[in-house]
């Protein structure tokens, strides 16, 4: 009985939450703004990403803002503001992802004339973020070399859903026994047209591919 | 409204889910056996870990078995299967962590006569699997070194409910720019009195004495 009344309501909140989502899609659409959902298992690198994003972002002189997603702590939009980027904090509070509502007052806040892109910084966790769209152009996986070659197909809905992947920490190849051709075709067998990068953000290593990508988009 | 009604049916789930517990704790206790609910981030290291654990659990001929969670695929049931330990998978269909009723089911359909330990290795995720109890007598937060320093902090919950902590894959230390001491201090400010044991399964590293701690938990 439980379960039957808590799947309804798990479609209700889906429900509302994609209508918002919607909201979020057309008001971004109207200023000329792409979205990208990052989401990714704690400590893939998803703040590494946007560190090293940022120098070639300014270097081609467009202006993004960053909604940092977290359970808890300010770190993260910390170490993004050191860096002079606009950061958004938006705390869950316990909650093992982001939904639209929260996006959407986030949206409301910015001032969205003076920028072109946005990047949302999911919660950590490669499951529960990937059923929640938050009105961005795409999601995109962040997967690091240290975490094995098969979350592909053990987490599989994020990658059924991403545009792009990101598999970071790459500079760490030599010291691990990991296969990285085997870590493709897992990916590939999920979804076949996805866009992998090899990146890191330490050696500044795939970033400007990745970045010209999105400016594409 | 939605968001009244889903925290009651969520409190409901889990009021539910700790009843559940509360029975798998009685069964356990009854047949003298300990349970340990392992809990990380897809990739932490919860599958090598348990078969680094095999080796000297082996070695004490003292009998276990592992209920295998995963959102999807057997891929690490069947690494488990291949050195002989006992395994019963359990699939979430999605769902973004164990819950006790699958345990109980699981339970049910071992020779509890045969075993004195039983560890569950939860989906990977740092958030969720946290707030569900599983009639466990601990739970193990699971955390490696090419994590970061800061995600006890983070995603603090878990490292608050855990008894003991498994920071792994030291061997990557040398490699990375990563501090250990600042990591433990994470640790304690969440939860001074949590057991920590630096490991790396690959090098046979630590894993005698988190062994003999489970033993005589």
């Amino acid at each position: 009985m439980l379960n039957n009344i808590s799947i309804k309501i798990y479609r209700d909140i889906l429900h509302e939450n994609n209508s918002i989502a919607r909201e979020n899609k057309s008001l971004l659409k109207n200023k000329m703004i792409k979205m990208f959902n990052l989401i990714g298992s704690p400590g893939a690198g998803k703040t590494s990403l946007l560190e090293g994003l940022n120098k070639h972002l300014l270097n081609k002189k467009i202006r993004f803002a960053v909604l940092e997603g977290d359970v808890e702590t300010t770190r993260d939009s910390e170490r993004l503001d050191k860096l002079g980027i606009k950061v958004s904090q938006l705390l869950t509070g316990g909650s093992c992802h982001l939904e639209a509502s929260l996006i959407h007052q986030a949206l409301n806040d910015l001032d969205l004339s003076a920028i072109k892109l946005i990047f949302v910084e999911n919660v950590g966790n490669m499951v529960c973020p990937a059923e929640f769209d938050l009105g961005e152009d795409a999601k995109i996986a962040v997967l690091s070399v240290t975490e094995g070659e098969d979350k592909p197909i053990k987490y599989p809905l994020l990658f059924h859903e991403a545009k792009a992947v990101i598999i970071t920490k790459t500079d760490l190849l030599p010291h691990l026994k990991y296969d990285l051709d085997s870590t493709i075709g897992f990916i590939h067998e999920i979804n076949s047209k996805i866009k992998i990068f090899q990146v890191s953000a330490l050696m500044d290593r795939g970033i400007l591919d990745f970045c010209e990508w999105i400016i594409n988009y």
